[in-house]
């Protein structure tokens, strides 16, 4: 399981305040913290208040990589923010581009320019591609298979290893009205895009985003990443530092044999 | 979702006593605690110890309907011990008889003998029928299908509703050497053998045989029945009086639209 540390993100206010400040204390412990408590990559956004994302971004990554070399996932809907943050990126770690959707009815050529930042990020630069188009969030299953099929194939036209890209469907919250088919629809979507390509594309989701105004989220997060898990979800963006929600990946992989039973599975893995 | 609950029976030490001091007490508790904590049936089963396996399900039987009208689910492979207690059930609560292969090597006709019996119960008299044969416990999904098929096809021939048929498709524990592969079998198990019929048999599993000699078993347990669940699980036999198991039931239910989203939807549930 690929799991994309949420926490350093400016709608925190905690790292707002340190992005404002300059504070490098807070930031370096939330990425140590997260890469001890198992995160395979640290998600790095500037969040919408910052005043100017592309030296903030930077200024995250450098200090950052100050104190741990953990991959990064530079996470921005802004093309300009990730060619700011990859300047400072040390490529030789690896890095995901964090998110571009297929196009938007402003940029149709969005997935382009993110394809080529991953490109030239070197060998282990990845993007992660929103089941999306210049129509928004697509409310059924087909759609979204089929805009990940456009995504793959024009990934692979452009020879981009499909290995390299996470398909995100795009989970919406469960609180919101109307959106309540949604759960279901992305465990069928998970279920269809993997069979897409050979190697298949990582699956990967916005994990929180389903518990967001919910009471009782961290175990609405967990048990959905089961179900996801069982699907195919081979990746995550969540909150690596809840403690119940790691016990759930470690189960949930070892019932899809990912890993072998012993009697300290749980012990194991963190 | 139906849910069965599994504490009233012979291998556990307490119930064992019980039965054989023909205690009342302790088994009137178990009845009226599981009842209380949302089981929809409650299993029967005088374990393999009970020197008169006959009338001890009838003492059972007779036992737990002095305190409470819940179902019962009577628990036996041996269709004598089913018929005995059913002498004794109330049988407008409702009933299913658990639990019988399609057939066996020593006896070809068991599937009917149970078939028979759960008519003879009336309308909401229930059979639980294994995918498993004359050749014991299938390895592969396929065979699994194919003989939930046959189960299908044969109670339809008789005239016995296909809503009254729950399948199990027999969970192994993952401690098991070699079974490791099953978790993920019986999920695609589930997936297919929903679309047998329409309406669709309900699909059961006997859950905590999957943690049957691990060290982290309420964890287990309940990933799974997540995961089942997704696929299309309606009913299992169970420790309802885990609550977080119950729980994670209700997250599960929550998440697949059997239930509306509300800021208390656990304490909804229980």
């Amino acid at each position: 399981m690929i799991l994309i540390g949420e926490r350093i993100n400016g709608m925190f206010t905690n790292v707002k305040e340190a992005i404002a400040d300059r504070n490098k204390q807070v930031i370096q412990e939330l990425a140590q913290k997260q890469t001890e408590a198992g995160a395979s990559y640290l998600d790095v956004n500037v969040g919408t208040a910052a005043s100017d994302q592309e030296s903030a971004i930077q200024w995250l990554v450098e200090t950052i990589q100050e104190t741990c070399s953990t991959p990064l996932s530079l996470d921005s809907q802004k093309p300009a923010v990730i060619a700011a943050g990859l300047k400072a990126v040390n490529i030789e770690n690896g890095v995901i581009l964090n998110s571009t959707p297929l196009n938007k009815k402003s940029d149709e050529e969005v997935f382009d320019k993110y394809l080529e930042m991953a490109q030239q990020a070197g060998p282990k630069g990845s993007i992660i591609a929103l089941t999306m188009d210049k129509n928004g969030v697509p409310q059924d299953i087909d759609t979204r298979v089929s805009i990940a099929a456009e995504i793959v194939s024009k990934a692979t036209e452009k020879g981009f290893d499909t290995q390299r890209i996470f398909i995100d469907p795009i989970i919406l919250p469960v609180k919101v009205p109307n959106a309540q088919v949604q759960p279901g629809n992305i465990l069928s979507a998970i279920d269809q895009i993997k069979y897409l390509s050979d190697p298949a594309p990582h699956m990967t989701i916005g994990l929180s985003n389903l518990s967001q105004g919910a009471t009782e989220r961290s175990i609405i997060n967990r048990i959905f990443l089961a179900m996801a898990i069982s699907r195919g979800l081979d990746s995550a963006i969540v909150d690596v530092l809840d403690r119940d929600l790691m016990n759930a990946v470690a189960t949930a992989e070892m019932l899809m044999n990912k890993q072998i039973y012993s009697d300290s599975f749980l012990k194991v893995y963190s």
